[in-house]
């Protein structure tokens, strides 16, 4: 997962696009870019690291101009170390093209094969956000061959990217003097929104991947993109858009509502807060059949993420809600002195429990999904040796059976908890004396119920259906080789 | 404030203190420092910034040895932006000494003299800590000279220099070829506890202003130090301690509790979390007398620190709790370009607020403490905006009305919002539909409730009286002229 | 002036590229890069900075790959302090090119417009560099187009950059899966020179711009490229080779000659110590009759660069020979602090004088060139202050009289010591008691003596006469605005 | 051997120290700092590295004062690769006082024990600088106490430093709200000088290694420090003095004039470029003896230090003298890639030869000494691959066949190519067709004949005496055995 801006202000946008970035942070802490577009020129600066350790007065300094993109990276299937991989990417031909992508494309070995079979592109790393660009720049090129660069040449391009990519995409790209476009792929499996804000030089755009981003910077949500929509902000600030899909359809991603996005966004019309509230309603109810309510001193969630679950889940079965978890808000690294061993990262370095809100009670842990199980295995034994009598254990979400092929970092299908065990086997893995999930017509009716347009949804980690249509059995044993390597 | 730790062990306690001070972060933001004993040599690393920022493995490559002590700073009046004013500190003659200290001396410009003038010895700051460190170092020479450097030597130094120094503080000194000296001035202001592990190589022992940094680090906790007491660990492991004070009176800081102490801590026989939860009672209380509980539809914390006041204040009123302010964990900075105006910093960058919670809605917010009043205000214009109808706030401590001079930073008297204002206006002043303060014998109460040993408290800040005797309003107005320039 | 390299190996070539750009270190001081290809990847890194700075080793780790360019840089005319600037350059489409350049195009602001409107490539610096890869990469594109990517195709480029750039150009590109390509403009202005090397792998080849990098790297010099000619080498290590340009013609500069070039290396068939030693032959002559060879007691050159033509004038006027300058090896920076003004810079930080060799005698310093003057002048009062009691002068190079577009640094027109002075009136201003400089005849002479092959020169700076035909007094003027802005 | 110096000045010194530093990095290329004074604080900055690599904008402005001290580091026995032993040093007791040094003590571990046990002082490093300092440190405080600190104290601690310290020692050091005291071993082995410049605000004086600091800093030489005595500089920039060893005796290092000192620089009474004319001169008496002439065609010195001598001998046999070897001005690194092995470091990548001056003649090569021999062995076979028909080598020193424990950095014994060889047969070893060795009683007239007033040398690499008395057989074997761990 990945998160992208795009600002076109009156003014220099490279603070606003830096805030914006830290307000996205939680999409992604592996890299960091901005480019910014200043007369004719961009400029440009990425790295490797979280946004306030990547920017520094003279890397602020050297990005001038009043538009530019930024993205935060959160390393994706085949992405290396490489700080040459991180975002935002740039060519020069046609017209000086830079770019910010978030998603995943599914076919990008054999689009860049064909980029440089007959389009003669080199791409320089094994990033699909380079293979992406360079599609959209030939495609750029040949609807603007014998013919002005215009609207009609833009919306033309991407229409042709949307037919020649497959996977999930939403991308921001700026080309020089002549301003900004955002696309979203056909099923809006990634976010994108757009907002603004008025000036005392004029009105200023920004496009971003969740709503919090524009409203944390002074901006007034405008509306999401559509799936398949483009949507083109000129250098005068006149905003033109056009649905360039043939078969467009909303399936967003239910792993935004569930763990990724903001509590504090709204997406696709949907609050994520009131979603995850839901969510807790829905996983009371299931709750309540799978135990014994009587059993249930306290309910906690695992924070950040749960705690409106868990809240909303107390609410409804009227237990008591507490936190016996603290988190800690400063993380460190270990390090590997000569001839010493390496430790494992223990969950214990990121939570403490309250002894008091354990010791002798039964327990409902809430944790929004449950992925290796490694860490609700740690949860689970803290709560215990900070004296819980009993610990039953929750889930927001189901089972994760599948792995993501549209830009979350999930562990190969071997290494999932979910994978050829019961749900009473899973809570015998992770040590719990009851376990619950939430059934995934649950979790789809907590985003639909507010908003009723979302009939369906990218849900492949939990059902293995993936709507792009280009993933079969063999796709996924190559995803799982290419992983171990 | 300032966290301090020290680590007499049995392997190397690199790791271990890096770990530590993180743990010990929320005590200090602003520089963070380790050195550890190896053979007969000390090894250093400090600078400004934060734990993960500070320490690469190069620098702890640099730090071998299975004992060592770190700090992490957070400025106290009197400080500057100079790096080298980053501890430990460093004296070689007597015998080489570093040197850890939390809290603030009172007459450390007259001992800085007096040093120069009888002691010969030249301080190269104008850090306090440098100052204590050098009274520690000769009285320590005085105390040996023509003996050996033994118990004896090191208890008598602790005593006079308890009889020296005026303030706060709590030491941990490491000696060269002898071991490791902890003390605590005689009122016991600074917190400071032992704790120990056993470990395949034999017993290992850490000393920590808190005790999140023993359990953290598989600690597990012995006891606090006494007001007065010197504890010596030698190098073969072996504990020692001594009453080094006349009159020893434990007057623990009440501000630990309310504020600068992590929850998770056990601090003098008190577990934060349970002062926290009876403020929140015991405000609980004064509410009901303040306003009409009828008015109130729903109690939420200002995350992260009141939450358990608020969740306790709640439930004993038997009123709604939700979390409507989302706290951002991705902080960064505003960076000044060439012409541009310094940017105020905004408490918006820090929270953001889930409308549905606040729409329409009577809210009662709670918070720790109000201090200077301004963010409170933000706070509340936020709710208001969230479509808040009536905004209440709650504080779980009594106003601020004094300077505190013991190494909490404070503003100055003039920038405390209830100098000079009642409570009505103090309301007014945040824009608050209603203001309810704790009492300071609730707040007393609240940690007295869970250690009756704790008959006083440093509580200077809410009633002005300074228990170390040597405050008076000439030293407050030369504080106050000192922190304007 | 630039200096560049190439390497097609059978090893990693990342530090034979690093040595050789130290051996190249004298063309450019400004910014370093290196460019390899690695499997299907280009790898870069570059920064501003000398060769030693610039790289560290985990910079040359992310260098693998058997086959690389890099270069040096001098800041030309045009250029800014933009990082950015620094080479290798790099696009991705035609097939992915990397390239270097040593050179300057007088052509490229209307190359660059011409390239946006027609080509539709951005060009987003203000280097001609960019300008030059863009066009010879829009070329390619063409030739290759319909048809595959061979050597006729980029010969064919390569004729067409012959006949759309004008200035000095010698150029070093790889093209990714294909192999190395160097060329030379028609006129061979800049050098560049062919070297191999037999290991137990087979046969590497290098191209640089002077034959020192060769033998210093221990390949062994193979000949010139010659003027409009392109090189290539593929990616098994076979050499082919072709004429692409119309009317090619050997026009060296002279500059390399007097006074860039190492003495050490073979440029053109000629040993540039040897021309020096002609120089001095000649000039010696020219002083003989300018001066009363009886008045000069001793004969000093001005380290290091003079120092042959200097010994050589001495023995062939049978006067003494003395080193009365040391130059100072270690030279640092005038740092800026808070209210100090700006010092200026001193020639003695870089010469001192042994004062016993000038005390009470006739001194006759020799220079390989006078072009602003003050740093004559400098030298001519440190000589007097040391005790000379009369200081002759000698330029081994005529009076500079006219701007270089060809890629050397120079002042513009006003700021030269020559422009509308005698030569008595420049004696004046430097304070020497007889000035002598060399003939420009004398000067093309002493090359021209070694090879008679070269029968004319790029002598502009001397005489005005510029061999690209596209330089008038409009663009001169033009140059000197820019140049004064 | 390290380069010193100290400034008291009248305005800001950083900078006049960082070029005073420059103008002494050939004395020491592995670590430089600076310690200022400004008001009652020092402050201090070092580092590893060449001096224009250590020191920085953001440096130099940490570094304000009109007084301070500086130096570069040259590694010698024992010193390790810790940053920390990088110079100034610092203690806070008593006074405060910063210290730089240049030499090295040979009974420094015996008083560092003595500190430990006596005085109680630790040493953190394995540098006897810092053992140095806190001796001086030590008897400051005693010649101080129950006293004024004035200069009969100062001076008296340094009668006493004589006493106890053993081996050469140059040393500045500042006293906080004091001034500056500088001294020089009783045997003058190390040499040291003081200037003066006259300003608009005052007298500013300088204390330094070499003349050549004074005078490229424009300062005027004064005086050389006397061996055993101790000057006073106080912060009103009065000067005092006085000697304070018991039987001082100028005995100065002889290899500074043959190798390590710069030409220009004027060192107890002898200019070192015209004690280099004399080596040259008396070593072409003995290449008379003990070569044929006519079998000479042409003498080429080994750059740089080697040029006086060799151009003198030239001229006194009447031998053609020509530069055939030119030095490499950039110097890089070889870089250890994984899995690579080590490659050794050739002398080719620091001279490169011209072949026609040596293709078919004999030739005589001058250096300066011959210690290990291998670089020796590397040049004769250039010149002999340049074509070279004999290769002759005379050295300006005699052999080297002992160690050298006054500072200069010198193999083992063993490594020394002489030990335990003939003439022939080091000539032998290095390839050479004949070989001439300067005669120690010559080299020792070379300086003696510029100041009879230099009865004796520190010559003790050549002839095994070491004027300090306290080297025997067995602290050499401890030596030996100590460098080859």
């Amino acid at each position: 997962m990945c998160g992208i801006v795009g600002v076109m202000g009156r003014a220099p946008v490279n603070q606003t696009i830096y805030d914006s970035l830290l307000l996205l942070q939680h999409r992604g802490q592996d890299a960091a870019g901005i480019a910014t577009a200043h007369e004719q020129f961009f400029n440009m600066f990425k790295a490797k690291g979280l946004v306030r350790d990547v920017f520094r007065t003279r890397n602020m300094r050297s990005l001038p101009g009043n538009s530019g993109v930024g993205q935060v990276r959160y390393p994706t299937a085949g992405s290396s170390d490489n700080e040459d991989e991180a975002q935002p990417f740039y060519v020069n031909a046609p017209f000086g093209i830079t770019f910010v992508h978030n998603g995943n494309l599914t076919n990008w070995r054999s689009l860049r094969e064909e980029l440089f079979r007959i389009d003669r592109r080199h791409i320089n790393t094994n990033s699909d956000s380079e293979v992406l660009l360079n599609v959209f720049a030939h495609e750029l090129q040949s609807a603007a061959s014998g013919a002005n660069l215009d609207d009609d040449a833009v919306f033309a391009a991407v229409s042709v990217v949307h037919r020649r990519a497959k996977g999930a995409y939403a991308v921001i790209a700026q080309i020089a003097s002549f301003g900004m476009v955002a696309f979203r792929d056909p099923h809006g499996i990634r976010p994108l929104c757009l907002g603004r804000q008025e000036t005392e030089n004029g009105t200023e755009w920004m496009l971003a991947s969740e709503s919090v981003a524009l409203t944390g910077c002074g901006f007034s949500f405008v509306r999401d993109v559509d799936p398949g929509e483009a949507i083109i902000i000129d250098l005068d600030g006149q905003v033109r858009s056009r649905q360039c899909a043939d078969n467009p359809s909303l399936t967003s991603c239910l792993f935004e509502y569930v763990y990724f996005a903001r509590p504090d966004s709204l997406m696709d019309g949907v609050s994520v807060y009131q979603a995850r509230l839901r969510m807790g309603e829905y996983l009371a109810d299931n709750v309540a059949r799978a135990l014994r309510l009587g059993d249930i001193d306290v309910v906690m969630p695992i924070p950040d993420s749960s705690r409106p679950s868990a809240m909303q889940l107390a609410a409804r079965l009227d237990l008591n809600y507490r936190e016996g978890f603290i988190k800690n808000r400063y993380i460190g690294r270990t390090f590997i002195m000569p001839g010493q061993a390496v430790r494992k990262k223990s969950v214990r370095q990121k939570l403490s429990a309250i002894d008091m809100e354990f010791r002798g009670k039964n327990v409902l842990l809430i944790d929004d999904s449950i992925v290796r199980g490694t860490t609700s295995r740690q949860i689970v034994d803290m709560a215990r040796e900070a004296g819980a009598n009993k610990v039953f254990f929750a889930s927001a979400a189901p089972p994760v059976r599948f792995p993501n092929v549209y830009g979350i970092d999930m562990p190969t299908q071997a290494e999932l908890i979910a994978t050829g065990r019961s749900i009473d086997q899973i809570a015998d893995e992770i040590g719990a004396d009851g376990l619950v999930f939430q059934h995934l017509e649950d979790l789809e009716r907590s985003v639909r119920d507010l908003n009723p347009a979302m009939t369906q949804f990218e849900a492949s980690c939990f059902d293995g259906k993936y709507v792009t249509g280009d993933i079969d059995a063999q796709y996924l044993a190559e995803l799982s080789r290419s992983r171990g390597a």
